[in-house]
Order: structure tokens, then C-alpha cells, then sequence
């Protein structure tokens, strides 16, 4: 821009930090530069000032603006440069600049009147989108790293080929690939000592897509869901949609509890390998109890086996779906964890009866996961290279765990429970800790931590708990983070 | 199998045969086999009797043991030999023959009572499963050829650069790939008429996929929506799931007739670029004139359009929403057509509040679309690969569209309407004809058609109609299939 424009530019965003709101001020500036990009007053090609220049304009600190800055990266307004800087998209105001016009005769669409309400209350983000560019990102969930790239191009190649290319490509009409279902069966599940036949099989596109179909196809008004407490937010919205109504079941350090009283709940939703997010192992006797407890009253148990492979110091227990004898588990894994969760593959292992149904619904809803992703992780089975994979996850992994576990005994303030696997600590700071406050303090440093509310249930849920995911970050990157946070502690 | 074994087996088979069931003679014979299969009588590794011989022994046409093995292969029982025949493929039966033991303590779950009533009477499947193996596949829809494969893998391999990976491999959250809906934006959306902006856009894994979020989106029970008579039927599936009412429109050669009393109706779902299954183009005339009725009496327009770009003698009308000044139209777009169904990839186009609300429920559902299928089809549309594929394929196309309506012209005892584009025909048979007997007498000869009857709504729903794909089948196998069909009419 040139100087005058420029200075123009800059008293605009100095207003817009000045609006008395309650956003925080990355987030006042954030939205000012979308405004001047949107209406032309920053073109695209143009530079914009240095994070040093423009907080010393705007009297703000340099994180401020560099907050800014990687937020408007991810939704693709400006993009960095290395060594440079950033610069502002081409094209972007081209549609409103060249001005469709509304026709001003009829009346706007009254929107709020047409949409049903969504579930309300859990959908708090706990982290910023733009995490990536954070430099301490213990969020929780997987990282892109480690991904073998050698073996899904040559899977994918193969894929490709004449034989395979039907099953890649084609429609599969509610039909799944059988030689993904068969990897399946033979690889995934003996590991954790379930038997399966084919048609107890479904793919699906991760854990949340098979959660929400067997949401859909179980749960109408009235039925009542046993969750645990805390548990898995992500998982409770779906049952809230059905308007099903949710019971909390309390944790403590053997898993989940099953009250006598399961009689009058038509499912529980556990995380038995692991539970989320208290990392906490069901044991053998809880889980006894539970397919007892369940088995007798009626109540359908959901199994979702998110992290199974990640045990760091001992073998990974079975699945829950591994005693079941009387077929009320239905199983629920994913390939997120062990492959990449940009793939978008999972599956669900329960009775033919219900497999038949939820893909009859999946063909409803979206025919089927594509055939390339699931015959190029098929190949790649077939090929050994996931196992390899898996095992080199697990000892990055372990790894990452060892490095976090001493730097958070080293450095924090209070002591955290140890863990035997999984991707993530749970965190209970003291007593009028502030978990939403400290994350929104630690962005500042450039650390993103999760805060740990939205997992539990009712009117009075603690705000002293905290996760911090240890798979996404550079191993490297792990101690420096937790001395950034003890400092904050 | 020795002889002793192999004679119990045709026995056997021949029982099943014999059995008195409404099932076709083929179905029985795959039950049978099935069953051996899974008792363990046949063993994994295990050649199966050449289909002479087998028919032989069974005194059934070779046509049926072929088509029960084909079956057999699409579920993945049995595997061809090339030049040799069918084995029985390695462990299928060892999970029931290792004997699971279902614990007879419990009752056995009464699914029927848990499971809510899926949506009846239109999932005739109009094909069989294995209409790949067939040499004369008439089907709806495209087919595997021509895909791009080099462009493809080209793409995929910098999709997973380092500079990619994030986009492609992690998960998004509920956000898109800014990369693909930009292409979207710039080169997809232009060529119909449609300027939007990025919060216009929502990616989807296919039409079925957008139409089921705009569905769950704006429809409960007691919403009417006027659809196409004939029409899509997995779409008015949809609506039905969400317990709305279905008033037909007639279709006509100037496309849908939107009736004065369009007031009452919440939405309208049409095929204005080539009505599904009729391929009749919506005149301008109709086009504006259905945006007047909609726009007045505010009932929202959906407009699937699956195959814009297969036009053969003129180019491509604009879509509904390049005439939408009001805002009421949703579009609906897919790749499945354009580049394969096998990717699962398609967007919505529509007012920003309904994308927001969209891309919370797919969040809720399925988290995304798989990253690295949106990045990699970004960065081959960048690279210019996707107009030359549309290119390519249009010109394969139409050579197919001029073999099809050549070989029925000459062949047919009655007249087919032209089209000028499309990817199948829609054949009107004299009174009396059922086109459901035609196409199971047609599967003997290898020719898979399939019956519009599900096509039609209400109780007396026409018999005589059916569609014939060209994009699947090769273009030299057009003429000889005609041949076959021609002469069973």
C-alpha cells in the first residue's frame, strides 16, 4: 500500500481495536484487516506491515498481531512468505467488488425460522483454528507427522491399476470394499481379540461418522444414554440430537462405573481401552459388571476403541467387544489415530442385523467412504506397512510420553497422575484454577492447551481441568512448552 | 474337493435348487454355495467346477452358475483365476468354524424393536450388485475410464509434501480446504454462471451428501416439498426420512411445471440442467418463472446438478442459481461425475447462514470430507488437469451418446426421444411393456438396464419406462448390446 493509504488503513484498524467488545483484541484486529481485505482496501498481491511495524502503529504486542495474522492464514486471506512476511491473497474481493446484486424487491430469507436449533452448549472450541502455526501445540488428537508417504503412493499406485480400479473409483452403492473389510478382520481386530464375520463389518468415514449412525438408527426422543462423566463431548452431541436423554455415569481410576440401576438405559457409550479424557483403563472387573449389568438389562453398549494400540509400558488389554457373548457391543474403531485423520476411515463391528441397517443409512445419507481411500489402505495392509507403521507410531509416541511426563513431574506446580499410554494428559490444576483463562493466557506465549469442561456433564461443571495432547507437537518443542505454561502456573 | 466331497456338494446344491421359493434359480444357487463356503465344505484355496460342468450336473444354463459365481465374486467368497476359473477364497469360514460361542444364558437382541422403520419401497435396487462383470453394463452413471490417473498420482504425491501435509492429513475441524474451494470458486462455479464467495461453499462428499444436509437442515415433519414426477428417487428418499410430505410436479419437454400454487410448499428439489431421469433441459422461460413462484411464496429451491458439463451439440445453459438474485436457490454439485463417484467428493453452493449451519451438522456427522481428496483435487484443478479431463471426457462421451442413439434409432421397434447430452437414455416402452421382466430376462444375455418404475411416485406408478447408461459400458460393446436387447422386444 502506499503511505497515505497505508495510514488510512492503520486508523481504521486502531478504531476497530478500540470497539468496546468483549473479543479479545487479536480478534477486534483480526476481523479489521478482513474488512479491508474484503472491501479493497488491501489488494491482493499487497504486503502487509510486519508484526514489529504494525504493533508498534497499533500499540499492541507483537503476539497480537501475529495471532492475527496466522488466524487470517488459515481462512486463507493472506499466506506467509517465508523470510518476508505476509501478503494478501489474489481475488478475493472480486465477487463483491463486481457487486452481484441482491434483487432489493423481495424480502431477505428469514433463516432462524427455517433452521432447527443445534445442539447448544458443547460446542465451545477449545482451541484456536490456526493451532498449527502455534509453536506449542499440546492439542489433542493425532499429528500429521509420521504418515508413511513411501507406502500409501505406492498402495494408491497399485490402486490404480487396471484390477483395482473399479473398487477406487466406482460407485459402490452401500457396498463396502471386501478387501479393506477383510484387512480388517484379519489384521486390526485379532489384535484386539475380536472375531468378526464379513457382514458384522461396516466402513466408515472415522469414529464420529459411525457413532452418528448408530445415533441415528438406536436413539429417538426419550431414550436415555448412559455417558461417561466426564466423557467424550463430541459423542454426547450426537445423542443430544436424537434427543435422547443423557445419563451421567461417574469415572474413577478403574474406568467407568455401571450403576445396578443400568435397567431403563437403552445404551451406555464407553471408552474402555482408554477412557477419554482421563486416559483412566476400565478393568477386567468393571468390565465384567458392565456386560452383565447390561447383558441382563437390555442395554446396548457402545465400545469406542479410539486409541487401543498406544500402551506404552504393557500390552494393550482387548476390546470390551472381545468378551462380549451375547452380542450387545457394538464396536466402534477408527484409522485416525494409527494412519492420518485427514483419511477419514473407520468402521464398526456389531450384529449383522445392525451392520445391514447402518448401511442402508450410510447409503442414504452418502453412499459409502471413498473406494480409493479404502483400497489404498487395503493395499497398504495387505502389504504389511501398517503394522510397521503402527510400531513406529508407538515409539514415537512413547517417546513424547516419556518426554512430558518428566517435564510436567519437573516443572508443574502440583503433581499429575501417571498414564500407561495414550496421546494426551489430563490435568486437574488446584482449586480455582481457570482452565478457559490459562489457555487464553498461554496463547500469548505461543502454547495451546485444551480446557477440559465441555467434557463433563450438568450445571455445575468444574472449569479447573485441562488436556495436553503430546501427539501433535514436535518432541522437542515439549519441554520448552510446559516451562512456558509452569511459568504461567 | 475329491469326488466323494464334490458330489454331496452338487447334491447338495441341487437341493437348494429345488427348493420352492420366489428367489431366481442364479440366487438359490449363490445361497447354496454360500452356505457350503461357510459350513466349511468348500475350502479356502478350493477350485470350484467350471461353470460347464457345474451346470451340467445341475441342469441349469451356464448363464445362471455364471451369474451366481459373478455374485460370489462381488462378496468376495470366491476370486477368479484368469483363464482358468474360480477358487474359493483363503479363511472366510474360520471365525464361525473356529465356533464363537454366543452365550445361550441371554436373549438374543430383538433389533426389529430397536431399530426405527427405514424409509420404504424405493430401494428396488434397479441392478445387480455385480453389474461390473457383466459385458453389456447399460448402468446410470459414470464409469471408471478415463480417469485421470497420472494427473492423479502427480497431485497426490505433492499433496503429501511437506507444505501440504497439514491440510491433507490432519483433521480440519469443520472447516474445508481453502485450496479446493477456491478452485471451486474459480473454475467450477464460473463456467455455470455462479459467482460466490468463499462462505458460500460447502464441501461435501457428494451430491447424495449435500442433499441429505440440506434435508436434515430445513426439513421436519409436516414439510412438503414438491419434487419432479418422474424424479430422482434417492433424493425424495431423503425427504421422506425427514417425515416430509412429497407433492409431484410434472415434467414435461420443457422441463418441471412449477404450479401457480407453488405457496405451501418449504422447497422444491429440481434437475433443471438435464432432469433426472427424463434428460429434458428447463427452458429459460420455466426457469424464471419457477424463481418468480419460489421467490414469492418462499419456498427454497434445491438444484441438483449432477452432469452440467455433458452437453454434446450446444453449450451448457447456465444453472438456476447463475438467475438467483434472491438468494433461494441451493445448489448442489458433485465431482462423481467429472473426475469418479469412487472419490466422494461434491459441494453445496448457498447463502452463508445455511453453509455455517451445514458445516456444523457435517461437523457433528463426519467431521469432513477426507483432507487429502480436497488437496489433491485442489492441486490438480490448479495444474489445469481437471477442464483438460472435462474436456477429455465430454469428447468420450459423446462418441458414446452418437454409437447409443445411432444403434437404437436402427434397432429399436419404437422411437426414443433425442437428447442432446447427458449419460443415459430414458426409454418409454409401448403399453404393457414390464421393463423389470426385461431387464432380468436381459441379464441372461449379459445386458444390465435398469426399470424407471421407482423413478415414478405415487400408487400407479408406470411399468413400461427404463434408463440405459452409456458411460459405463465401452464404447464398442454399445451396438452388440443393443442388438441383444433389441431382440427380446
Amino acid at each position: 500500500m502506499t503511505s497515505e493509504q497505508h495510514y488510512a488503513t492503520v486508523a481504521r484498524l486502531s478504531d476497530s481495536l478500540s470497539d468496546e467488545t468483549d473479543k479479545p483484541r487479536y480478534r477486534r484486529l483480526k476481523d479489521g484487516l478482513t474488512r479491508a481485505i474484503e472491501q479493497g482496501e488491501l489488494h491482493g498481491g499487497e504486503m502487509l506491515p510486519s508484526s514489529r511495524v504494525l504493533a508498534d502503529h497499533l500499540d499492541v504486542s507483537r503476539n497480537t498481531v501475529n495471532r492475527a495474522y496466522r488466524e487470517l492464514v488459515v481462512e486463507g486471506f493472506i499466506e506467509p512468505i517465508e523470510r518476508v512476511g505476509y501478503v494478501v491473497n489474489d481475488g478475493l474481493g472480486e465477487c463483491d467488488a463486481g457487486g452481484r446484486s441482491r434483487d432489493g424487491s423481495s424480502a431477505p430469507i428469514r433463516w432462524e425460522e427455517r433452521l432447527g436449533a443445534l445442539v447448544e452448549g458443547d460446542d465451545e472450541r477449545t482451541r484456536p483454528a490456526a493451532w498449527r502455526s502455534y509453536p506449542y501445540p499440546f492439542v489433542v488428537g493425532p499429528g500429521p507427522e509420521g504418515f508413511p508417504i513411501g507406502s500409501w503412493t505406492r498402495a494408491m499406485r497399485t490402486a490404480l491399476r487396471e484390477e483395482h480400479r473399479g473398487p477406487s473409483l466406482h460407485n459402490l452403492d452401500d457396498q463396502d470394499d471386501p478387501l479393506l473389510v477383510e484387512q480388517i478382520r484379519r489384521t486390526i481386530l485379532p489384535a484386539r481379540g475380536i472375531e468378526a464375520t464379513r457382514d458384522e463389518i461396516l466402513v466408515t468415514l472415522g469414529t464420529q461418522h459411525g457413532l452418528h449412525l448408530v445415533a441415528e438408527a438406536l436413539l429417538g426422543a426419550g431414550s436415555t444414554v448412559g455417558v461417561e462423566d466426564p466423557g467424550y463431548p463430541d459423542a454426547r452431541r450426537l445423542f443430544l440430537r436424537q434427543e435422547a436423554r443423557l445419563v451421567p455415569l461417574p469415572v474413577d481410576a478403574h474406568g467407568v462405573t455401571a450403576p445396578e440401576g443400568l435397567s431403563g438405559l437403552d445404551m451406555v457409550f464407553v471408552t474402555p481401552g482408554r477412557q477419554f479424557p482421563t486416559n483412566v483403563t476400565m478393568t477386567i472387573g468393571r468390565r465384567r459388571e458392565l456386560l452383565a449389568r447390561a447383558g441382563g438389562d437390555g442395554a446396548l453398549i457402545v465400545e469406542d476403541d479410539y486409541d487401543s494400540e498406544y500402551c506404552y509400558s504393557r500390552r494393550p488389554p482387548q476390546a470390551l467387544k472381545a468378551l462380549d457373548t451375547a452380542g450387545v457391543v457394538v464396536y466402534v474403531g477408527s484409522f485416525s489415530k494409527f494412519l492420518a485423520p485427514g483419511l477419514r476411515l473407520g468402521f464398526v463391528v456389531a450384529d449383522p442385523i445392525l451392520v445391514d441397517y447402518l448401511r442402508r443409512l450410510r447409503h442414504d445419507m452418502l453412499r459409502h467412504p471413498p473406494g480409493i481411500i479404502q483400497r489404498t489402505t487395503a493395499l497398504m495392509m495387505e502389504a504389511g506397512d501398517y503394522s510397521r507403521v503402527i510400531r513406529r507410531h508407538r515409539r514415537a509416541l512413547r517417546s513424547k510420553w516419556q518426554a512430558i511426563t518428566e517435564a510436567v513431574d519437573d516443572l508443574f506446580p502440583w503433581s499429575v497422575p501417571s498414564t500407561d499410554g495414550g496421546m494426551s494428559l489430563w490435568v486437574a490444576g488446584p482449586k480455582g484454577l481457570d482452565a478457559a483463562a490459562l489457555a487464553e493466557k498461554a496463547l500469548d506465549d505461543g502454547v495451546v492447551i485444551e480446557p477440559g469442561r465441555s467434557c463433563f456433564l450438568g450445571p455445575d461443571r468444574p472449569a479447573r481441568y485441562f488436556q495436553l495432547g503430546f501427539a501433535a507437537i514436535d518432541r522437542d518443542a515439549i519441554r520448552p512448552g510446559i516451562e512456558h505454561l509452569a511459568r504461567l502456573l
